[in-house]
């Protein structure tokens, strides 16, 4: 393909984690690099949602130290959305729009980063621009803490969340054992479909700090299974840990709250819904009899800079960096994907992945990774997620707290 | 006083930090040293009820690299209690039994690391030993990262579940904005009866990623106030954080989950005690009408050793060092505690408090501290707490992972 020249926008999508906005430097630096080709670099407010409002910001008035600081600055500093385009061939609205708005700022190179639904707008945005005649490269940045994307071997933000999981727990499972006493400890862990986040709670069970019980959505979960394996532990040792995937579920499709903690009613006569982590932890109180704790790892297990694996970092920025550097070289409708070699030590390799192939597929953990009785994860799992939580990311400290990202926001007229 | 020549002993109790077993290396690297009157030295299993159960380690054949690590280890690593000793006057029977062991293993040096009821444990002890003629000195360690002893500037473990709260709290507010929709997000801080570390929520606002609003404990909770101060800030912004003290009552006494969450009932029929994070998230979005988030930071708060304040970690280790030093000069009843200089930088001055001082006494947030309206706090505690949570705590890593000492825990015959 010959030479492009025109402007570059980029946008975050989905869910934040710890270091989609490392893909974002990747994307920047690289982008206002390429002065030959790029002429200038816009960031999308919230996505997709900041093109079709035509809000974003230029990326190049920003200090390139403050740019730098978005490696470990965790979630997303340009705003992100869960805005879903419509079908082109019921509703061409959006479509119209965005060609708009690509025409009006000549934009011609889109990089947008995300997950299974970002790839998916990725591929439908491309596809209409084509089909108007618009030249436009448009490439895929990957994206998700659940590390279920199809084509790549891994996710960028998985590893660090991972590394987070294992850590805390190790901590948590120190704390857990300080008295002599019983105790259950049930952890919840995001991923409502895949199961890669639980998994590595194994990470901090290979180190001997680990839960006794895994539980991934990719098994249909059996609640009297479960508090069988609970008593089973218990009696042995008196301290049970379980790490739960939010996305566990029965044969029929019934989640634990829905298992054990359905009908509760607060004092206003409300519905309340109960985290996986505390009904199961209310459950087993009961069942056991002994001190439960449920601990939800919340937000913090996507967006704690503070504990990056540094490999994720790298690997986030590269993928960013990578997609510019293709886009300008006349490619066009992939996702940067990462593979490692099949055999010798662990190396990140580039792979690309098309977006039609990526969008709406999802990937989850090889059953063949997961014990015959469904409540542990086996060593291919370690062997494959202990070389992406290499590293640790050293965060700017200002005054013993973080130093994040501020970026000026300029708003391109 | 003379020289006193025996063994020595030393239990953790309560609740574990990230720092308790940095006083732990303080004690034990000290007392090995002082050969000429410390023979052996010992560590009690489940502090207190280790000694009533003559169940004690062999320190002195711990690796000194594995003692080094305590430093970066949190919990308690011998094991803590909550064993609460009887009135002497009512029932002595702990007490001989107590006088018995220290007798039949000469031990002549008592450390104790732990908050309140630790050091009136100490003081109990204390008293009877020396009734009963037989000679032993007694130093308190304090630790709670509740910071509510009596009689010291601070406490080991307050500035490291701080830093842990401020720099998780500057993460999840990035993460809690990245949508262009309103969203009320609640955290529920670790505090029964002193606001210190719900008060640290203020050291994330005082870098411009901190909550709106911050509730202690030493205000009267209103609940009509407070869902009106998150309605003025939601229509402000469209985000609100709220910092909640898991102590926060009532005038008369009632906890948040009394207020809003008592009567929920599981699918099974038990009675559910929600958290005050998820049942006043749950409140709110009925209010608010948005989404909402309950986060609790659990015990992940105070065993987070990977965030460790460097300050802390150096003045547990202090702490315990001290403790060894006074007692092995002749000082006995006596609690480690700390103070600053009036005026100038911070720097950390050993104060000995006496152990009956300490004893069943709380300190509390000074009112003057907190606004007028009761809902955040002044510069004052910014000023306090800052130079507690400097420098980041080196841990040691292994494969990406934590490196936590590993005891041999040899069983004293």
């Amino acid at each position: 393909m010959g030479k492009l020249i025109g402007n570059a926008i980029f946008g975050q999508s989905g869910g934040p984690t710890a270091v989609i906005n490392a893909s974002a430097a990747g994307v920047f630096t690289e982008a206002l690099q390429q002065t030959g080709t790029i002429k200038k670099v816009f960031g999308a407010a919230n996505g997709i949602v900041g093109i079709l409002n035509e809000k974003f910001y230029d990326i190049g008035q920003e200090d390139p130290a403050e740019l730098e600081l978005l490696k470990t600055t965790p979630s997303s500093a340009l705003g992100s959305c869960r805005y879903k385009l419509a079908d082109q061939a019921e509703d061409d609205t959006d479509y119209k729009r965005i060609l708009e708005v690509f025409k009006k700022h000549d934009i011609r190179y889109f990089f947008y980063n995300g997950g299974n639904d970002s790839m998916d707008t990725c591929n439908k945005i491309s596809n209409y621009l084509r089909e108007a005649g618009y030249e436009c490269r448009v490439m895929g940045v990957p994206k998700t803490i659940d590390n279920d994307l199809f084509g790549t071997d891994h996710c960028p933000g998985f590893a660090s969340a991972a590394k987070y999981i294992a850590t805390t727990i190790m901590e948590v499972y120190l704390d857990a054992r300080v008295y002599d006493t019983g105790m259950v400890t049930v952890i919840e862990i995001m991923g409502r479909h895949a199961g890669w986040l639980a998994a590595s709670a194994a990470l901090a069970a290979y180190k001997g700090h680990g839960p006794d019980l895994i539980y991934l959505p990719e098994v249909p979960f059996d609640l009297e299974k479960m508090l069988a394996d609970v008593k089973r532990v218990y009696a042995k040792t008196g301290k049970v840990i379980l790490a739960v995937s939010e996305g566990v579920k029965t044969r029929d499709g019934k989640f634990i709250p829905e298992l054990v903690g359905e009908v509760s009613v607060d004092a206003f006569g409300h519905k309340q819904l109960g985290g996986t982590a505390a009904v199961l932890a209310n459950y087993l109180k009961d069942e056991i009899g002994c001190k439960v704790r449920g601990i939800e790892l919340s937000l913090m297990q996507r967006c704690a800079a503070h504990l990056a694996s540094k490999t994720d970092v790298e690997e986030s920025f590269l993928a960013g960096q990578t997609a510019v550097r293709c886009a300008v070289d006349g490619i066009t409708d992939f996702m940067v994907g990462f593979q490692r070699p099949e055999t010798g030590p662990y190396k990140c390799e580039i792979k690309l992945v098309p977006l039609a192939d990526v969008a709406n597929t999802e990937k989850k953990v090889p059953l063949e990774w997961i014990n015959e009785e469904g409540n542990f994860i086996k060593q291919d799992f370690i062997d494959y997620a202990m070389p992406l939580i290499q590293g640790e990311s050293k965060i700017a400290i200002e005054e013993g707290l973080p130093r994040f990202a501020k970026l000026k926001k300029v708003v391109v007229k």
